[in-house]
């Protein structure tokens, strides 16, 4: 089977699990917190579940051999061929605000390498999709194919972070070396971030502490679009941790050296 | 002329600076820096401009003795009995990193007191307003009254700033206060965090170094969905400063005394 017919598979897994989450955006309801204490507030939301849920049932049902990773529920069948990974509302904190910048992240990978992605925003009713080879934006005002922007110099680029607070103290201190060195540093955007950076807006994305599930959708979309998305160590991102993301390969290459100097 | 012959002149302000600013938003365009310098950077658009532009002519030929304040042209007839309090983009580095949270901010001044406000998300097609009674959101997914959360305790709030590096030393004390007391704290909004103030799903926002054009549009809505605003010392927002908003007026008096101790 083709990527281009899991393609159209992927477009029902959004629009059912948009279908699933959007009712609860905006909406009272109750969060729990997933690791104890006030410092790892992490917010799960009925929406959450009920989004993994259904994408889990068709896969189930479509591709009962297929291999699962989820957010929500966990891993099923992880050394399989083929295996979905998937985050049905990345960027829980923007959600519970009733921001519009969190995303369901559907991404596939084969033998271990992601292959497909696409992240649904089903509030702004776009969705960023990508092979690896070419990446798209679908929405309210059509479909145009993303590009990323050729910036190669630090002091040109617009860097995104979700939350310098995030980092650990010594990646906080090269975080703050690559902060030092743009042009522009803006935070708060979760997945919206990669997908503004495939689209061409944002330069560079660093961020740590990222689960697979956070990053996995984005790679063939970033990569699709022209872009670079790597370890800070400069290895696959497939695994998540410590994530540079950049729209030019030079820009990478200087973000990387500034990582790790 | 009552607050309600207004209210449909605002929307066609709306309307109007909207298809003047929308075509701009995710295209390229140049950006100047308005005041030199990096540490300064603060991009000015062509759709800031043109919005503004555009709005400054329906005031003037429906209303030629209104004053008008606005971020991009200054004052005129700044003493006069009603004045416009207009920001074409506020959020503008939102604007240029394709992220939605940016908005446009129209606000009106009676005796110097805000009487009507409303901000516009075109992109999203979300317009929040209020005349300081009551407060409301039109949008793709219908009108709905907006009314504040009323959680009195600083433990149980989501707190909003756009970006702590924008408070000076002192102020950063203050805000590190508030945010070492609140259960979670999200950067990267700008207006559309009061916006989810007044909708119920931020608890407070605390900001420093704002214009009048950045809140005055705000205040009304605000006031209008059961909020409080108020500069950090308990005064009129309506000059701008640095400025704290809550959704329950506990929790206002509980971040106001957090601020100044």
């Amino acid at each position: 089977m083709s990527v281009v017919d899991f393609a159209r598979f992927v477009d029902e897994l959004a629009t059912q699990s948009g279908q699933a989450i959007l009712p609860f955006f905006r909406a009272a309801f109750a969060t729990e917190d997933k690791a104890a204490g006030h410092a790892a507030f992490d917010p799960v939301t009925e929406a959450d579940r009920a989004g993994e849920a259904v994408m889990r049932r068709l896969i189930a049902a479509s591709f009962p051999d297929h291999g699962i990773l989820g957010e929500e529920f966990g891993a099923e069948r992880a050394d399989a061929d083929y295996v979905w990974v998937l985050d049905p509302i990345d960027g829980t904190r923007a959600f519970i605000a009733g921001l519009p910048t969190w995303g369901t992240l559907i991404g596939l990978t084969r033998g271990g390498v992601p292959c497909y992605g696409l992240m649904n925003q089903p509030f702004t009713g776009e969705r960023f999709y990508g092979d690896g080879e070419a990446a798209h934006c679908q929405g309210p005002h059509g479909t145009r194919r993303l590009l990323t922007r050729r910036k190669g110099e630090l002091s040109e680029a617009v860097l995104h972070t979700t939350d310098p607070r995030l980092f650990g103290p010594g990646d906080r201190e090269a975080y703050d070396r690559v902060e030092g060195a743009v042009r522009l540093a803006r935070y708060g955007a979760d997945c919206y971030a990669y997908a503004m950076l495939a689209a061409g807006h944002i330069d560079l994305v660093v961020e740590a502490g990222l689960k697979p599930y956070d990053i996995v959708a984005m790679i063939p979309v970033i990569e699709g679009a022209g872009g670079v998305v790597t370890t800070w160590e400069g290895t696959s991102a497939a695994k998540g941790g410590r994530i540079v993301a950049a729209g030019d390969k030079r820009l990478h290459a200087a973000a990387l050296a500034l990582l790790n100097s």
